[in-house]
């Protein structure tokens, strides 16, 4: 149960921390955790707070980067305490456990990816989530310790898991949804197009893909409908060779 | 807000452990603590816990047994991991923060009693309690960290306040959606763009279109990405002009 639900740690400094979340996962029988360039892992801190969830530290995968972390996740949460400029889709902890615990299709994985204890996620790293994740709390001292944000999470996940909830996505095909890899592969591709079709302008391109990762985000693309984009983009840039 | 309720530690071993309770409430909007005979306290490692809810610390009140600091409330949980040899009446943290909050009558005061980190409540104290207040857990590994549990609680608390955010589709950016007019006008700009650059073939443009509305009508443009959208198909319409 809840196997298809991976926390995401990127960069954590405490090793304490991971076992805190080790044991906050596995009070809540989350088994998947995942880490990106731990400063310091294993570690004697973290065995100890993990305080009986040793198996899930000893699961844990590691990996160099956030995109290699969740390349073959589908849905990708990044938890986010502070207000960002660009507003980005951002869904509850709540409604993310209603919308998907229990609703995915065989094979489907959740990211749910937690930042650095002192300063979260960088915006870079919330360009590869499709929406953020909140935790409902005092806007005046809105900063969770990480294994107490993560422990919320769990703990809806797991209530969640007690009832079988409506669809938020809702009608879907049954092509599988596209994975963060291939979505990473559409980027590229539509990135390419919009500069062989002259549209895009450097100065303002990081704004402009930030904007369009927005749309396509939200859209939860299947593998069918990416490969009809991508036809279309490679007309697009074929008109454009010849002209 | 949230003054009614009352968070009480028993016995509590490590104070850093206070300390982590105190930023859990007050990460949840929660003021009121009162500490049964802590080991240690007041204690460095509380206030390092704390991180910013130091006020929390020192606005706690200290009493000698758990009559003492239960005696002004009116009503009062115990929280427990164990099943007990004798049935006691008992609600879940969602269901406590659903009864009571936003429902005290003025002057009534809620007690929330959390035991020993290691041996949570003893029988006569539970004597003392109107309920038994459960967090939903995993059977097999269901002894959370005491700041865990304390933050599972008072988020309950919290949510049920009405802080609840808005939904994935309401939390958006300050632009308008487009309207129903505005977005078949879009669905024509493409339809002419897919033309005009070749990818369309007649005998299949009713079920192409058929797909690309299905993909653009479930993610809900606002009128700032129709001109995003509709700009890039403009230079991939006059490329294929120039061609």
């Amino acid at each position: 149960m809840l196997q298809e639900f991976n926390i995401i740690l990127v960069e954590t400094s405490h090793p304490g921390n991971i076992g805190a979340v080790a044991r906050a996962m596995k009070n809540m029988q989350l088994s998947q955790l995942r880490l990106v360039n731990p400063k310091l892992f294993p570690h004697a801190d973290a065995t100890a707070r993990a305080a009986g969830a040793e198996d899930v530290l000893r699961g844990a995968r590691v990996f160099a980067t956030l995109p290699e972390a969740i390349a073959d996740c589908h849905i990708v949460f990044g938890a986010s305490a502070r207000d960002r400029t660009i507003s980005w889709p951002a869904m509850t902890a709540r409604q993310c456990a209603e919308a998907y615990v229990g609703c995915l299709s065989p094979g489907e994985r959740v990211a749910l990816v937690f930042g650095r204890e002192n300063s979260g996620l960088k915006n870079h790293e919330l360009d590869a989530c499709h929406y953020l994740l909140r935790i409902p709390c005092n806007p005046e001292f809105s900063s969770l310790n990480l294994a107490a944000a993560v422990q919320v999470v769990c703990y809806e996940l797991f209530v969640a898991g007690g009832f079988q909830a409506e669809s938020a996505v809702g009608d879907r095909g049954e092509e599988p949804l596209a994975n963060a890899e291939q979505m990473e592969a559409f980027y590229r591709h539509l990135l390419e197009t919009i500069a062989d079709i002259g549209f895009l302008h450097p100065e303002r391109s990081r704004t402009l893909m930030r904007r369009l990762r927005r749309i396509f985000n939200r859209i939860h693309l299947d593998t069918k409908e990416v490969d009809i984009l991508r036809g279309i983009f490679r007309f697009a840039q074929d008109h454009n060779l010849k002209s």
